[in-house]
């Protein structure tokens, strides 16, 4: 039987990438969706799609209202998410501590099924500056869940993967190729419609174009206009 | 203005003790209490009542059901809470990660209302082993927290309060009794009936109990029986 895995995992084009790479490292798979009240609601749709064609064993989808807390352009319908703007500001699409929440209940599924690897899609390089995409803090939260556990405590350490950290969007995209991804069925924008049709203007859609455009594949994105 | 805390909240004895010493230490007190389908639901009834008599600024509720992983007594109805067992190994009523999930939610929620300090009840003394009551998981936490957020980068640290944390019971009894709790109303049983009645004989009712003997306070607890 194989190890179980457990993959924060968003059907955005990251977290389908690291789903990839984890199956090909012979993972059982458990893939992990929050529905969190983001804008995005066609991420959840592509999550389910995505989850059963690359044979993921497990799909849960946990329902948590990050969006009652405020602050934050993904969550709170009074504020508007901006196109990309060049700077080196946390930005407006920044939720309040959503990695560490999303790598808690991950942690929470893990124990309870008996994984001990989980998998999280986070990049150093694309990623506007997020304080929690950082490797300092994936080894901080690591070290946290190993004191956190009974399961780590009775000598079944966690281990958090972030394949994708030092890898720019390029560098993920010819990965994901290579572990036969299709693309076309991911949704990385922070404004995409009901059928899942990406703005093309955001600044996750602004990475992911670049990303295809430096690593010379073909952009399958389907597009607003 | 004072400034503001997040008091992670059950209702129960410790987390009331901790909401009356964030008081009079002069902050202004967000209460935060999970729905997480935990057995004792009463306690949900006692958390509002508590948290509006002892001058909570605001009270928040968040529903994020920890049942659906299984795992514990505590959220499984097809696991019974057993009676008081005198043991070193890690009971049966343990969540899967539990400290870990209400604190990154908390984190979340202190760094939408900016407030930079989070209160916790947990106590490394009397609480059956759990691993993420002992003081390096709260140390493990913090520092993952000061990695985390956006608020902390810019200047604004988190600090993770655990004032009950080298207490034992009799001890946080004492400090509570100063600071005015009134711990009739507080609910701390594993099996508390729908009026928020105690068992007298799960692991919590057992350590409360021996708690105030030990503390010689009159016990004000409401029993079943």
């Amino acid at each position: 039987m194989n190890e179980k895995a457990v993959i924060v995992f968003s059907g955005g084009l990251d977290s389908t990438t690291c789903l990839a790479l984890a199956k090909q490292q012979g993972f059982d798979c458990t893939a992990l969706t929050f529905d969190y009240q983001q804008r995005h609601c066609a991420e959840l749709n592509a999550a389910q799609a995505i989850a059963h064609r690359m044979g993921a064993t497990d799909h849960r989808i946990v329902t948590l209202n990050m969006g009652q807390f405020g602050g934050s352009a993904l969550t709170d319908q009074n504020i508007a998410v901006p196109d990309f703007e060049d700077t080196t500001q946390v930005p407006i699409t920044y939720v309040p501590a959503r990695n560490s929440v999303f790598l808690s209940i991950a942690l929470a599924l893990a124990e309870a099924i008996e994984a001990y690897d989980i998998f999280i899609g986070v990049s150093h390089i694309d990623y506007s500056g997020y304080p929690d995409c950082r490797p300092k803090f994936i080894e901080a939260f690591q070290n946290m869940a190993n004191l956190a556990t009974k399961a780590a405590i009775e000598g079944h350490p966690i281990k958090i993967h972030a394949p994708l950290i030092h890898l720019d969007k390029a560098q993920t995209i010819k990965f994901g190729v290579q572990a036969g991804v299709d693309y076309s069925m991911t949704v990385s924008c922070y404004r995409a419609d009901n059928e899942g049709r990406a703005c093309g203007s955001c600044d996750s859609c602004v990475y992911r174009k670049q990303g295809f455009a430096q690593a010379g594949v073909a952009d399958p994105t389907r597009y607003q206009s």
